[in-house]
């Protein structure tokens, strides 16, 4: 079994902008990158793909695998899901509440697909057992899109219900999540940023975010 | 076991007023009581009491016992705790994502409390095995509130990780995800308020509510 993290650092997740700068972003990002990681390794994934630019820097000390594409995410993923033959999780850099307990969950699941839902119609993780008889399309409604060619191609599958991986951090307020229910390198960021101690001062400093 | 449903018709999800009149929004959040009514029935729990104010109007043909109190959200709320010695469920009445399979595998969690955490630190579902041994603290952060009283009550707890139960519908953005997960008469309202046939044109709509 493989994983797939699609990464891109620069210039990141510009919507975090009115909490951190560019700077803290691009930092944060690479964060959030290890605690994926470490949770892909903690349920026992090994073989590890990050998917970048050449101009997106993924530190070498993450024992991945760094594969570069100039293409669009859709068909980078396409073109890489063409060339293995064993089941692959792709799971997305910004999610850092994910643990270990949930890729042994999806990847148990006795589906051909696993899709786990992002807020507003997104696809936060797939779990693809035949990559030869599946294709993605991200951006847009990806989790119909997901559904729809899971459908065509006579794929059974599950829908993946969970708060903590719908929670891509995209905005300031999802920063509040990591604070709530996230380990790792990012909450130590993120707690380090805007405090925490669960008591009435560090409502205040929730509120900031919202 | 009970389950206890807190309702408030009038003037219902002001949030919601970019997306739905007065007039639309208090029969919505009806509907979603209904389906989350439905759900708990679906999973076997008949005896159900609704917390609301006179001047709320429950609908009389749910089946469900109707409790007035004047006080406020906890107070009621704590009162009632106090009258039962039975587990109950406490379930907010807008979310209407809530499937009969949720309630089931909830209320078979061996844990004294299990706590549905909502997005920015609300509480969605408590289940109460001991219920002279908690109180609620709604508001503010309420999930951190009800993890520290179930510290100092002693009583083991277990934090339920579910998008679907996540997802109160307090704003526009929110209806999308009725759309998407949705069953039931509130996703029969949305869709035909706005609309989904899986297409192009549904992204736009969807659009409309982001």
């Amino acid at each position: 079994m493989k994983a797939l993290i699609p990464y891109k650092k620069k210039n990141a997740k510009s919507r975090l902008s009115p909490a951190l700068s560019v700077r803290e972003r691009e930092h944060f990002v690479e964060l959030m990158l290890r605690d994926v990681v470490g949770s892909l390794r903690g349920a026992g994934i090994s073989d590890i793909d990050i998917l970048t630019t050449p101009s997106n820097g993924v530190p070498n000390d993450l024992g991945a695998n760094i594969l570069f594409s100039e293409h669009d995410l859709n068909e980078a993923i396409n073109q890489y899901l063409e060339t293995i033959s064993e089941p692959v999780l792709i799971i997305m850099a910004d999610l850092p509440l994910v643990s270990p307990m949930h890729i042994k969950e999806i990847t148990s699941i006795d589906k051909d697909l696993v899709i786990v839902p992002g807020k507003g119609g997104g696809t936060n993780v797939l779990f693809i057992r035949n990559p030869r008889k599946f294709y993605v399309s991200y951006y847009d409604s990806s989790f119909l899109s997901h559904c729809r060619i899971a459908k065509d191609m006579k794929q059974s599958t599950h829908i993946f219900d969970s708060f903590l991986l719908s929670t891509d951090i995209d905005e300031p307020h999802d920063l509040i999540e990591i604070m709530l229910h996230g380990h790792g390198l990012s909450k130590v960021y993120v707690d380090s940023k805007f405090g925490i101690e669960g008591n009435g001062k560090s409502r205040a400093r929730l509120e900031l975010l919202q």
